[in-house]
C-alpha cells in the first residue's frame, strides 16, 4: 500500500475525529493502549474538579451532592452498554482479580455440589491465581483445573462449577467463540465467567445474547480509565438473588448506613460492591466511558481489524524475521497483533527508543495494540517501517537494550 | 474558658502551622475528618502531574520511570512509620474490607485446627460482614462469633483462630487497650487483627511493641488521602512466609511479569498485593502521608485530647440536652467526641447548614472528629456555640432537616 493509499484510509475513517479528544505525546506512536489506554483530554480537568471542588470544598457532603455513592452503579450502567448487558447488571468496583474471586465464589454457590473450577493454561495468570487462592481457602474442596484451550469442550463435566475464560487472549489476541462455549458449558449445567479485559471497548460484546453468567474486565485498557482504574463485574440478573457475596463488605449491604451487625445482601448488582469506591479513579474512568459511548462499536471493530490486517501485511512483507503469533483471520483476532522473535525484548526496547511503544511478553512476544479511537492507519504503517529499519540496521543489538527493567 | 484563653491555646499550638497546608472552605468548621480528611494543598498539583505528565506523556513507561509499580510498597513503608511497624510490613492496597478478608484468611492458615473468628458486637460492620462472607465460603466450617466488648476476654478459647477488633470505636471513640488484649489473645494462641481505621494518623500506635499480628486501616480519614483512598494491611514479618494469600492476584506473585500458570507467593509483604493498584488514588494518598510524616505524633495526640476535652466541657456547660457517649477520660478516647440526642439527625442537619460539619450515626449519635493538623481550638469552641444557639432557638425543628439523605 502506498503512502497515499494509507492517507486515504485515514481521511475516510469515520472515527478520525476521536483522536483529537486524546492527549498524545509528540513523536510517539502509541501501540500499547491494550495495556494502558491513552489520556482523554477531558480527564485532567474532571479529576481536578473532583479534587478541588468536590473533595476540597464540598468535602464529606459530596457523597450525596456529587453522587459519589452512586458511582459504582452509574459507571457500571455505562459499561453495561458497551458489553451487551442490561442496566443494573454491572458494577464498577475493585480490581479485575478481586472481581474474578467474586464471580468464582458466586458460581460455587449456584452449583454447591460441584467442586472443579475450569480454565485454560496460558491464560492471563491472575485468573488462575485467584482460583488457587480460593482452592486453598476451601482446604482443597474446590479444585482448579487448567486445560489446553482446544481441550476445554472435553472437560465440561458435571463436577465443573465454573468455566472461567478470557475472551481475547492477552498474549496472542486470539478470540474465543463466546456464544458457542457458553452454550456448550450451559449444556453441562456450568455457569461461565468471561474475562473481558482485552475485549471491552475494543469490539462489540453481547453478554446477554450469549446467555453469559458472569464477566469481569479492566478499566485501564480500551476504556481509557487511567493507570489502575477500577474494574468491573457483570452478573446476569437471574443470578443476583441466589448469591451471598463472598466479599461481603459494607457497601454491598442492603442498608449500609444502618450499621447493623449482620449482613443482608443489597438489591441486585449492589451486593457485589465491597468497600468504599476510590473516587479519583472512578472520575477518570467515567470520562473514558463517556467518550467511548459516543463512538460506534461496529466502526471500532472494523477499523481495528483493518489496522491489524495492514500491520500484519507490512510486517510479513518487510520483516520476515518475525513469526506471526496472532490469528491471521481478523474475525478471530482481538485488537492487537503479536509477533515473535527470540530477541523480542531488545527489539521492543529499540522500538520504544524510536518512539514506537508496544510491549514485550516473555519469552519472545512483541505485542502491538490498536486502539481505533486514536490509532491512525499511518501509525500502524510507520511503526512497521521503523521496525524494519531497526532490523536492517541491527540497532536492537546495542547493549542498553539487553537490560531488563521491572516492568516491560 | 474565655475567648482570649482559647486564642492563647491556638497561639501556643505547636501544630498550628499545619492548617495552612490544607485547602479548607471559608465559613466551614470541619469536624468530619474522621470520615473524610480534608484536602492538602499539595494534592491537586500532584494529582494533576500524575494525570498529565505521568499518564498522558510517559504513558505505560511510568510503571518503571515513575515507579508506579513500587507505590503499594513505598506508601506501605510510609504508613508503617505512623503505626509502629517496620519497613516491609505494610502494603497499601485495595479497601479496608478486602484487607480484613486477607487478614482473616491468613489467620485461618496460621491455626488451621481452629475455626472461630471472634469480634465484638456494634463494631464498624464491615469487619463482621467480611467474617460472614468467609464463613459462607467455607460452608460454615469457619464460624464468626460476636460478643459484647467487655466479654471478649471470656471468649478467648482454643477454638478461636482470629480476634478482630477495631482499636478506636467508630461510633463512640472508645479505645481498646491494644497491648493488653493482644497479650491476652496470644496467651490463648490467638492471632489478633487490629482495625486502625480511626487510629492511624490520629494517635501514636505501636503495633510491633504490642506484638500485633495483622492490622488494617483506611487512607481517607486521618491520613487525608482523599475519597475512597487505598487502604492498608500490616502483617508482622514473622507470619509472611507462612501465608498463602487467599486473594492471590498477579501482583502478589513472586514474578508477576513471568506470567506463569501457577502462583508462587511474592517476597514478604508483597504477597498481600492482589490486582493492579489505582495510581491516582495512590498519588493523592502519598501527599497526605508525606504531610503527616512531618508532624509529631505525640503532639497530635496531646492536641486531639485537649480539643476533645474542651468540646466536652463546653457541651456539658452549654447544651445539657445531650448525653455524652464517648469516654470522658481522654486517655481512653480517640480523636472524636460523640454525643446523643433523639433528634440527632435533624440537629446535625441544622449544624451543617450553619457551617459546622460533623456527622450523624443512627439511631441518635452526633459525631465530631478533631483532626489536630487543621482543627483549631476556636473551631471546637465555636462549634459548641453554634450548637447551643441551634438548641436555644429550636432551629433544628425546621421541616427540611427531618428528611434523610442517602448518606449522612
Amino acid at each position: 500500500m502506498t503512502p497515499d493509499q494509507i492517507a486515504e484510509l485515514d481521511r475516510a475513517d469515520p472515527l478520525a475525529s476521536f483522536r483529537d479528544r486524546f492527549d498524545l505525546p509528540d513523536g510517539v506512536i502509541y501501540l500499547d493502549g491494550n495495556s494502558l489506554g491513552a489520556l482523554p483530554k477531558a480527564t485532567a480537568a474532571r479529576v481536578q474538579s473532583v479534587v478541588r471542588e468536590q473533595w476540597g470544598t464540598d468535602l464529606i457532603r459530596s457523597w450525596n451532592s456529587h453522587d459519589w455513592i452512586g458511582a459504582p452503579r452509574r459507571l457500571g450502567d455505562k459499561i453495561a452498554r458497551l458489553i451487551g448487558a442490561g442496566a443494573g447488571e454491572v458494577i464498577c468496583a475493585d480490581s479485575t482479580s478481586i472481581n474474578v474471586f467474586k464471580a468464582l465464589s458466586a458460581c460455587l454457590q449456584l452449583a454447591p455440589e460441584r467442586s472443579t473450577i475450569l480454565s485454560e493454561t496460558g491464560n492471563f495468570p491472575t485468573d488462575a491465581y485467584m482460583m488457587e487462592g480460593l482452592s486453598k481457602l476451601t482446604d482443597g474442596h474446590v479444585q482448579q483445573k487448567l486445560v489446553a484451550s482446544d481441550a476445554i469442550a472435553d472437560h465440561l463435566d458435571d463436577n465443573v462449577a465454573a468455566l472461567l475464560l478470557t475472551h481475547t487472549h492477552y498474549k496472542t489476541g486470539r478470540l474465543h467463540d463466546m456464544s458457542a462455549l457458553t452454550a456448550a458449558a450451559h449444556e453441562a449445567g456450568i455457569p461461565v465467567i468471561w474475562d473481558l479485559s482485552h475485549s471491552a471497548g475494543a469490539m462489540p460484546v453481547d453478554l446477554n445474547a450469549c446467555g453469559a453468567d458472569f464477566a469481569v474486565g479492566c478499566g485501564y485498557k480500551y476504556l481509557n480509565g487511567g493507570p489502575g482504574a477500577p474494574a468491573f463485574l457483570f452478573a446476569a440478573k437471574r443470578h443476583h438473588d441466589k448469591v451471598f457475596p463472598a466479599l461481603s463488605g459494607w457497601l454491598g449491604h442492603k442498608a449500609p448506613f444502618a450499621f447493623s451487625d449482620h449482613y443482608e445482601a443489597g438489591h441486585g448488582i449492589d451486593r457485589f460492591q465491597c468497600g468504599t469506591p476510590g473516587i479519583l479513579g472512578m472520575a477518570a474512568l467515567e470520562v473514558g466511558l463517556d467518550l467511548m459511548l459516543h463512538a460506534d462499536m461496529q466502526a471500532i471493530r472494523s477499523k481495528s481489524q483493518a489496522l491489524g490486517d495492514l500491520f500484519i501485511e507490512r510486517v510479513e512483507a518487510r520483516c520476515p524475521q518475525f513469526e506471526l503469533v496472532s490469528p491471521r483471520d481478523c474475525t478471530g483476532r482481538g485488537s492487537q497483533v503479536s509477533i515473535a522473535h527470540k530477541e523480542g525484548y531488545a527489539i521492543m526496547q529499540a522500538l520504544i527508543d524510536r518512539g514506537v511503544i508496544g510491549d514485550f511478553r516473555a519469552p519472545d512476544i512483541l505485542r502491538f495494540g490498536f486502539t481505533p479511537l486514536y490509532t491512525r492507519f499511518r501509525d500502524a504503517a510507520d511503526a512497521v517501517d521503523i521496525l524494519a529499519d531497526i532490523m536492517a540496521q541491527d540497532s536492537w543489538t546495542a547493549p542498553q537494550y539487553a537490560v531488563r527493567g521491572a516492568v516491560t
